[in-house]
C-alpha cells in the first residue's frame, strides 16, 4: 500500500503510541489531584507547553498553550473567543471547514465576516486583503498552509499589513498543515493565536493545541473544573499530549532535510505525471504553485476523469489518495478550488496527494504511471 | 501503592491501551476519507455507537451517540444545546463542575437556572424537586451518581415526576460515576441525554460520549467537517473510542459481581474505621448513606483533622486518596457537602476514597488503620 493521504491523517509514530499506552496504564494520575504523582503530571503538562512553544518559536514570557481534543476544537475556541460582534472580522476564503463553518454560524448571529479572496495559486491575495483590512477589522484568521493545495500564506507579512492598519487587531493562523513540516516562528510573526493538530503529524488522534499570546483575549468555550488555566475544562489528556510532543520532536529533528526530500519527490512526481499525461493526450491540472506551495500536498486533476473515480481506481491498485479534504466530505464542491477561480470541470477531476517524511522516491514512477493510465481509462473527454 | 482515587481517574485497562496503540499505528485511516479502509473505520465507529447503546439499555431506533473529547465536553454540549433561554432550567445542587460552572455562565447571560436542593445524604430531594418543577421548566440536568459522595439519584423517578408536570421537558443525566458500575437502563429511564466518560472506567483519557434521544434537540457546539452526524466536528478518535468500548465491556462482564464485592469492601472498611476511631476517641463523619450510595465512593472525615493534611499523611504511606473531586480543585470549599448541610468543620476534614473492581479486600485493615492512626496524629481537637 502507498498511503498518499497524510493531510487527512497519519499513522501514529510507534514510539509515541507506546508512550501513550504506557502513560495511560502506569502514569494515569489526574494532574488536578493533590498527591505527588499528580503534581508531577501537572508539571509534565506545563513542560509540554514549553516544548510546544519552543517548536513554534514562541517565547514562554509571551505565549502559552491550551491543549484541546482536536484542532477543530482549537479553531472553534479562537473564533468563539475572539470574533468581534461589533466590528468586522476577516477569514481566508480557503480556510478549513472548522474555521469556515464556525464563522458562518457566527454570521447567522449577526457577526460581520469578510472573506479574503485567494489568488489563482490559492494564497490569500495580499492586495485584496489590504482593501478589506480597515481599522474596523478586529479579528483575522488566515491559515498558514492550505489543506487543499498546500498554498503557503506569508503570515508575517499579512500580520504586519493588518497591524499597520489596526494595531489592536487579533490575528489567528491555523497551522495544522504547516507544523513540523515548515518552519514556524511565532515571535517573528507576532500573531496572537496558532492552531496545531497531533494526528496530522504522526501523533495520536484526539489531541490538538492552541498557542496564544498571554496578553490577548482568550475566553473558554468549555467550562468545568478550570483545567488548562481555566481556558478548557476537562481532565487533561497528558498521555496524548506526551505522544503529540514526541511525534513533533521526531519530525523537527529533520525538518529541513524532510522538507527538501519531500519537495524533490513532489517535483519529480509532477514532472513524471506531466510527461506521461502529455504522451497520453491528457490535460493535467496542477492546483497551486509547486515552487512556493508546501511540498507535502499536491492537488491535481486530469480533465475529464472524475476525482472520485480516479481515487477508487488508484485504491484498487493499493494507492490511497484523497479528493480534497476529508473534513470537507460532507459538503459539496470544493470551496478552496472555487475561490481560486477553478472551473467546474477542473474541480470535478481533483484529487489530493499528500505526503509525509516517509514517502519514498522509488514510488514516483509507480504513482505517476498509475495515475495517468487510470485517468486515461476512465476519461470522458478527448482533447 | 494503594490507589483509592478512582473517581478522579483510573489506570487504563492494558488490553484497551494496546488496542488504542495498535489502531493509531496500523488502522489510522480517517473515517471521513473515501477509500475502503476509511469506510471500514466509519462502520466501526457506527458499531461502537451501537455497543454504547447496548451497555446503557438504549434502543438504536430511539437513541444515538456523539463521541466527544471528554465528559466535560459532553456536559457542555448538552447545556449549550438545550438550556432554555425563555423558560426555567433545573440542575442538581451537587452537579459536577462541568454542569455547575457551565450553567453559571449561562446564568450570567440571563438564563434562569434553578438548583434542586440535596438531602442530607446527598441525593436530589425529590419533594423539593417537585416544588421547583413547574410547567415552565424546560430542561433538567441531574447526575446519576455523585462524584463527591456516591449518592445515587433515582433518575427514572425524577424523570417521571418531571414529565408529569411538563411532558416536553428535556432531561439529562451525567452518568460518569455510574456507567460500568451500576446498571443503567435508558429506555426505562426515558430521558433525553446521558453523559459518559472513558477514563473513569479504565479507558483512555480524551474520550467522552453523549447518548441522546434522536427525537430530542441536539445542536452542535463545535463546528467544522460535520463529523458525528454534524453534532461534533473534528477527526473522529476511533482508536480512543475502541479502547473505551473495550474497557466498558470488560467491566460490564462482571458488573453485578464487581458491585457486590466493592460494596462488601466499602461496608467492611467503614465498620473497621468506625471501630478504630471510636477506640481512639475520634469523631468519624460518613457523608452519604452507605447502604444506598454507590459502593465505589466513600466520602468521610475525622473531625479536627484537615482533609488535605490526612491526604498527604496517607500519601506518605503509599495510600492515595482525594479531597473531594479533582475537578473541583480550582474552587474553594465543597459545593456538594455544603448543599447537604454539612458544617465547615465537617467539610474541612473531608477526604474521598474511591474504589475500582480491582480494589482488594485484604487492604481493608491497612487502610482503616492508617486513616485512624494518621487522623489521630494530626488531630486538633479532643472530643
Amino acid at each position: 500500500m502507498i498511503f498518499l493521504d497524510n493531510a487527512s491523517t497519519t499513522p501514529c509514530n510507534a514510539e509515541s503510541a507506546k508512550i501513550m499506552a504506557d502513560e495511560l496504564t502506569h502514569n494515569y494520575f489526574n494532574p488536578s489531584a493533590k498527591y505527588t504523582e499528580a503534581l508531577e503530571n501537572y508539571k509534565k503538562l506545563e513542560m509540554a507547553r514549553g516544548e510546544i512553544l519552543k517548536l513554534v518559536g514562541a517565547r514562554e514570557a509571551d505565549y502559552s498553550v491550551v491543549f484541546t481534543g482536536s484542532a477543530t476544537e482549537a479553531n472553534n475556541l479562537v473564533l468563539n473567543s475572539s470574533l468581534n460582534k461589533h466590528k468586522a472580522n476577516i477569514i481566508g476564503a480557503g480556510e478549513h471547514s472548522s474555521i469556515h463553518e464556525t464563522a458562518k454560524q457566527f454570521g447567522t448571529q449577526g457577526y460581520k465576516i469578510l472573506e479574503a479572496p485567494l489568488t489563482s495559486f490559492g494564497e490569500v491575495d495580499i492586495e485584496k486583503f489590504k482593501t478589506l483590512m480597515t481599522p474596523d477589522v478586529a479579528f483575522v484568521s488566515i491559515m498558514f498552509v492550505s489543506n487543499e493545495t498546500g498554498a503557503v500564506n506569508d503570515i508575517r507579512e499579512l500580520a504586519q499589513t493588518a497591524k499597520k492598519i489596526n494595531p489592536r487587531v487579533l490575528i489567528h493562523a491555523d497551522a495544522v498543515q504547516g507544523f513540523s513540516k515548515l518552519k514556524i516562528n511565532l515571535s517573528e510573526w507576532g500573531i496572537d493565536y496558532l492552531t496545531l493538530s497531533a494526528h496530522k503529524i504522526e501523533g495520536p488522534k484526539g489531541v490538538g493545541a492552541l498557542v496564544y499570546k498571554k496578553s490577548s483575549k482568550l475566553e473558554p468555550e468549555i467550562f468545568g473544573g478550570g483545567q488548562e488555566n481555566g481556558k478548557r475544562s476537562g481532565t487533561e489528556n497528558l498521555p496524548g499530549v506526551l505522544a503529540f510532543i514526541n511525534s513533533a520532536k521526531r519530525l523537527h529533528e529533520n525538518l529541513t532535510e524532510n522538507y527538501k526530500a519531500v519537495k524533490e519527490f513532489k517535483l519529480a512526481l509532477i514532472e513524471k505525471i506531466l510527461a506521461l499525461s502529455n504522451s497520453a493526450g491528457l490535460e493535467l491540472i496542477i492546483n497551486g504553485n509547486p515552487e512556493t506551495a508546501s511540498p507535502y500536498i499536491l492537488s491535481l486533476g486530469i480533465i475529464g476523469t472524475k476525482g472520485e473515480v480516479l481515487l477508487h481506481a488508484l485504491e484498487a491498485e493499493g494507492i490511497l489518495v484523497g479528493t480534497g479534504s476529508a473534513c470537507n466530505s460532507k459538503h459539496s464542491g470544493n470551496r478552496t478550488l472555487s475561490a481560486m477561480g477553478k472551473t467546474k470541470k477542473e474541480v470535478e477531476c481533483n484529487i489530493r496527494l499528500s505526503f509525509s517524511a516517509h514517502t519514498t522516491t522509488e514510488s514516483v514512477q509507480k504513482i505517476a504511471e498509475a495515475i495517468v493510465r487510470l485517468a486515461k481509462k476512465h476519461n470522458n473527454t478527448s482533447r
